[in-house]
């Protein structure tokens, strides 16, 4: 006798970081939901699914032809930042310091996992940069050592172009203790130290 | 500008222990999923929401007036497990070692919540206690402080009805270290010693 429950914990299941224990107490929340809620939420589900499609400029998630930063005429055109993954696009956009526009790579390389130059959106990147006139590339990929990597390759393969290529900061991140920080974070810290503003 | 993602990462962060960043990550896994398991996904949601209903005999959850194990042939009616939640129904089920029927309270006693015996099903579990001819009553409520006080009102209650009244063993967790066991385990684990087979 299978559980009416079971096939609602079986999608839950799937669903990354959810084990079976976590699946079953979704599901029962499910039951406890108002219906119009759990109505809402599968139709959210679907629609988001089949209406949603990469950015054809930059690769972003998008549910039209090209996005809402590449639409949009209160950004700079003149300085891209490139990043991995859609979700970076977003916590960038969430710090409300960037004006912009983004490139998304859709990955880092990783040789060993099939990630090669031609798997990720590089060839794009240099067709934009072709076309484009921009003054300014970002490289806002994270420190690890696929994205040191692709931060390396990207660094000779615009080198070329004769545009300004730059990086995000390494340094102690805000908040932290520097009793509790690793050496390689200190290390480039102090590298990348910066005079303070009243002194010479 | 509203992000084409933000409507269903509200809708994840909205269930229980799923936080904004890992409601994020499971609104990026849908969009890596085959369609056909989104739309499966939803309309599973959907469904199970809107069929899923208790039993009118032992507020089990079913799909029908009754739930699969008060309509099984197969099942021992004179022995009636009572727990608090349908999800203990199926930690049972789980074990493969209960033949008898359920009933599920709904809940503990824990008049601070306001959770009292009315608020449970209660009435509903003497109604049945008077009517079915009922060998034993097992009382399998988790041993914290509303649930031993539930057990005591339970056991109070049901006392008048000379059917025989049990609850869960106590003791050591299959596999547990004795060392790490707290002491009340173990004091109960001391009291309810069983006299091993080959000896006296």
């Amino acid at each position: 006798m299978k559980h009416p429950l079971q096939p609602l914990i079986d999608h839950f299941s799937k669903l990354p970081g959810v084990g079976p224990k976590s699946a079953q107490r979704l599901a029962f929340h499910v039951l406890s939901m108002p219906v119009s809620d759990v109505q809402s939420f599968a139709t959210v589900l679907r629609h988001t699914r089949e209406n949603t499609r990469y950015c054809e400029r930059c690769f972003h998630i998008t549910t039209e032809q090209y996005c809402d930063v590449c639409t949009s005429v209160k950004r700079d055109n003149g300085i891209c930042c490139v990043v991995a993954h859609p979700r970076d696009v977003m916590a960038i956009e969430r710090t409300s310091s960037y004006q912009g526009v983004y490139h998304v790579l859709g990955g880092l390389l990783s040789p060993l996992d099939g990630m090669h130059p031609q798997s990720l959106r590089i060839p794009e990147l240099i067709a934009r940069v072709r076309q484009a006139a921009f003054r300014e590339i970002v490289l806002a990929i994270s420190p690890t050592i696929e994205g040191e990597a692709t931060a390396l390759y990207l660094g000779d393969v615009l080198a070329s172009y004769g545009i300004r290529l730059s990086k995000l900061a390494y340094g102690l991140p805000v908040g932290a203790d520097m009793d509790y920080t690793d050496e390689l974070t200190l290390q480039r810290a102090l590298m990348g130290r910066t005079l303070m503003e009243n002194t010479q």
